[in-house]
C-alpha cells in the first residue's frame, strides 16, 4: 500500500467545492460558514453522537445518513449549536437545506447541515439563508477554498485542521481529504465534535459505512478534551466516485488500502484536535500495549488521558506516575498492578518510573526533560496479553478553566 | 426523632481519644499522624474504594473489617498515599499495627491503617512508628484532641472537617461523631477519600453495616471533585456500645433514628467535602426531581456536577445550562429534553432557564447574582416520575490546575 500524504483538505478529491461567508451568526467579522458541494451526487457514511440530548442538526443529518440518500452539500455554522432548542431549531436546518435546493438547483435531502457553539440558543434563520445564498455563488475547488472553510468551522479552536492522503486503486489515483474542528466538550462517543471528510472513490455504500465506523473507533473515539459528550458531534464522509477507479465492493487489497487511507488522514485530524483542545500546550498519549484484551487495552488507555489528575500533572510536567495507575484502576479494566509497567516517552527521551508493582528511583530531572516536549507519551506495559491501543488527550491547564468559566461573552 | 447537631468529632461519643502528632512524613513542622482509640473493643463497619489498585492499608483495613474483628485503633498519615508500594507498602501497615500493640497493648489484628498523599512513595516506617509511639502517650477524650487530629489528616483541605450529633435510645444519649479530609482525587466510589466515625451507639454488628452502605450511597458516594475514584477511600465507622443504650437488634424506631443521625452526620461531612475541593471557591449541588427512578436521578445529578464544563461555568457565575443538559445526555440515564425544566436557585434567588424544552430568554444579571453564592444549586425537573437524588460538587478554578500540576514539589 502506498499512501501519500498530500497537501489540502475538503477539496483535495476530485468534484469536491467549498465556500465560507461571514454570516455574522455569532461571530463578528470573520468567517463562520462554510459549505462542502459536489455536483455529482455522493454516498455518505457518518457516525453521529450517542448523548440523548441530540442538536437538531444531528437528528436532520442522521435520517438523511440512514435512510440512504445520495447528497450534494454540507451546510456548517460555527457560534451556535442549535441543541437544546426545540421544534424551532429543527425548522432551522430545514431553511437551510431549502435555500440550497433553492440556489444550487439539489434537492433539500441531499443537504446535510452541521452547528457548534453555544447550546441552547436559537439560530437566526435569515442570516443562514442569507449566507447559503452567498456561499452558493462562490464555490470553488481550490485548495485555499477547502483551508478557508476549515477556518470557517473554528469556535475555540487555535488552528485549523484539514489533513488529505492519495493512493492508487488499480492503476487509478484515489483521494480523501478532510477537515474537522474541537476543541472543548470533546469527548466523542460514536465519533467527534465536527468532521467532514470527502473522497473521490468509488466505493460501495456499505463498505463506506463499514470502513468509517471502524476507523472511527480507533481514531476518534480514543479522544478526548475534557470528559464531555457534545450534543453535536458528527462525523460525515462523502464519496462522489470521481477518481474513475473501478468500484470497491468487496473487502480486499483495494478496500485495505481505502481503509488505511481514511485512517491515516482520522488518526492524523484527530491527533491534532487533541493538540488544540481547549487551553492545551500539548498533545498528552496513552499507549497501552500487552494488554488481555483490546477492550482493556482501550479502557485503560481512555481512563489515563481522561484523568483530570493526570492532565494537570502533565501540564506541569510532574512525572507522578501514581495518578495514571491511579486512573487505570477506576477505568473498569481489570489487571494486577503487579504486572504494569510504566514509562514516559517523548522526543527527548524514554523514562521507566513504575516496574511490576514497585515504584522506582527515577532521575526526576530526565523526567521533567522528558516532558517538557510538546508530545508526550505515557507508555504502559500489561504484560497479560498481545493487545494494544493508543489514546490521545491534551493538558489541563488555566486556560481551559478562563476559557470556560467565561464562554459565552 | 431527636437529633440534636452537638460539637466535636471522633472523640464526642463515650470513650473515644485521639492524638496527634508531627511525625515528618512528608510535611515539615505540622501535624501529620492522627490515631483514634478506644479502651473497649469497638465493632467495624466500612466500606472501601472500587479502584483496582488499592492502597495497602485499603488492603490491610478490608482484611480486618471483613474479617469481623474487634477494633480498638485506627492510625492515619498524611503525605504518602501508600499505593502502589508493592510488598514493602504492606510491611509497613503490618508494623504500624504492631506499633500499636507493643505501645497500648491491643492486639496488632484490632488496629487498622490509612494513609493519604502520593501515591507510589513508600513510607518510612521508623517514623511512623516513633509517632505510634509518641501519641500513645498523648491520646484524650477532649473536644481539642478530635480537633487536631481532624487538622492531622489534612493535605490539599483548606478546612479540617468534623461533625457531630447525639440521640435518645431508650432514655440513653448516643452519640454518632467523625472527621473526613478531601480534597482532590475525590470521585468516591463505595465511599470517599478518608472519614472516620465513632458512635457509643450498642449495636449490632450487621445493622451497622447496612446502615452504613446505606448512608454512604446516598452521601459520601454522591460527592465528586475532579471524577478521579482514588485508590485510598475508606468510610469506617467505630462503634463500643459505651452509651449503655438497649442493643439495637432489629429494624425499627431506634435503627432508623440511628441511621437518620449518621445520615446527618455523612451528608455534613460530605457536602463540606465539596465544598473544600481542591481550587473550590464553592460548594456545587445538583438536585434531580420526578426522575423515572432512582438509579437515573442519582446518575443524572452526578452527572451534572461532575462536568468539567458544567464545573467551570459555575466558577464563571455564567448559566450556560446547555452544559448542564448535555452532561444529561451523555449520563447514561434515559430521558426525554422535551420534559426537562432547569432552575437556577441559592440564597440569592431562584430563576427558571429551561422549560420543556424550550430555552427562556431570562434576565442575565438576575442570574449572575444567584450564581455568585457560595452554595449554587441546579434543580432540574424530569417531570417523568417521583424518584429524586441530590449530588455535591464544586467548581473548578485556576487553583486546581495550579494544585495539581504541581502537587509533589
Amino acid at each position: 500500500m502506498d499512501i501519500k500524504k498530500i497537501e489540502g483538505g475538503v477539496t483535495a478529491a476530485k468534484g469536491f467545492k467549498a465556500a465560507c461567508t461571514a454570516a455574522g451568526i455569532k461571530y463578528k467579522g470573520r468567517d463562520d460558514m462554510a459549505m462542502i458541494f459536489s455536483g455529482e451526487p455522493c454516498e455518505c457514511a457518518g457516525t453521529f453522537t450517542r448523548n440523548k440530548v441530540k442538536a437538531a442538526c444531528v437528528k436532520w443529518d442522521r435520517e438523511l445518513v440512514s435512510s440512504g440518500k445520495k447528497l450534494h452539500a454540507v451546510v456548517i455554522n460555527s457560534g451556535i449549536a442549535n441543541a437544546c432548542t426545540g421544534e424551532e431549531g429543527f425548522e432551522a436546518c430545514r431553511k437551510t437545506a431549502e435555500a440550497v435546493e433553492k440556489s444550487l438547483k439539489v434537492p433539500s435531502a441531499s443537504v446535510a447541515v452541521a452547528s457548534t457553539g453555544v447550546i441552547g440558543m436559537q439560530l437566526p434563520v435569515d442570516k443562514l439563508v442569507k449566507g447559503v445564498e452567498d456561499m452558493s455563488g462562490k464555490l470553488s475547488g481550490s485548495p485555499e477554498s477547502g483551508t478557508n472553510a476549515s477556518k470557517a468551522i473554528m469556535t475555540t479552536d487555535t488552528v485549523n485542521k484539514e489533513t488529505a492522503v492519495s493512493f492508487t486503486v488499480n492503476g487509478k489515483e484515489v483521494t480523501i481529504g478532510g477537515m474537522c474542528k474541537g476543541s472543548g466538550m470533546i469527548h466523542p462517543d460514536m465519533c467527534t465534535m465536527l468532521a467532514f471528510l470527502t473522497t473521490d472513490a468509488a466505493i460501495e455504500r456499505d463498505l463506506l459505512q463499514k470502513a468509517v465506523s471502524e476507523v472511527v473507533n480507533e481514531t476518534f473515539n480514543m479522544i478526548t478534551v475534557d470528559g464531555d459528550t457534545s450534543t453535536n458531534d458528527t462525523f460525515m464522509l462523502l464519496s462522489n466516485a470521481q477518481a474513475g477507479n473501478e468500484r470497491i465492493c468487496s473487502e480486499g487489497e483495494a478496500y485495505n488500502c481505502f481503509k488505511e487511507a481514511l485512517y491515516m488522514v482520522c488518526r492524523d485530524l484527530a491527533r491534532r484536535m487533541a493538540a488544540d483542545g481547549e487551553g492545551a500546550t500539548k498533545l498528552f498519549e496513552a499507549k497501552v500495549v500487552n494488554a488481555k484484551s483490546k477492550d482493556d487495552a482501550r479502557t485503560l488507555a481512555k481512563a489515563v488521558v481522561g484523568s483530570n489528575l493526570s492532565k494537570a500533572a502533565i501540564f506541569g510536567c510532574d512525572a507522578n506516575f501514581g495518578r495514571f495507575l491511579c486512573a487505570m484502576g477506576y477505568s473498569g479494566a481489570d489487571f494486577k498492578e503487579e504486572d504494569v509497567e510504566l514509562f514516559f516517552e517523548s522526543r527527548a527521551g524514554k523514562l521507566m518510573v513504575f516496574d511490576h508493582g514497585v515504584p522506582l528511583n527515577f532521575d526526576e530531572e530526565e523526567a521533567v526533560r522528558i516532558m517538557k516536549a510538546d508530545e508526550v507519551t505515557v507508555l504502559i506495559d500489561m504484560h497479560e496479553g498481545t493487545e494494544e491501543a493508543t489514546a490521545w488527550g491534551c493538558d489541563l491547564t488555566y486556560d481551559y478553566v478562563k476559557i470556560n468559566a467565561d464562554y459565552r461573552t
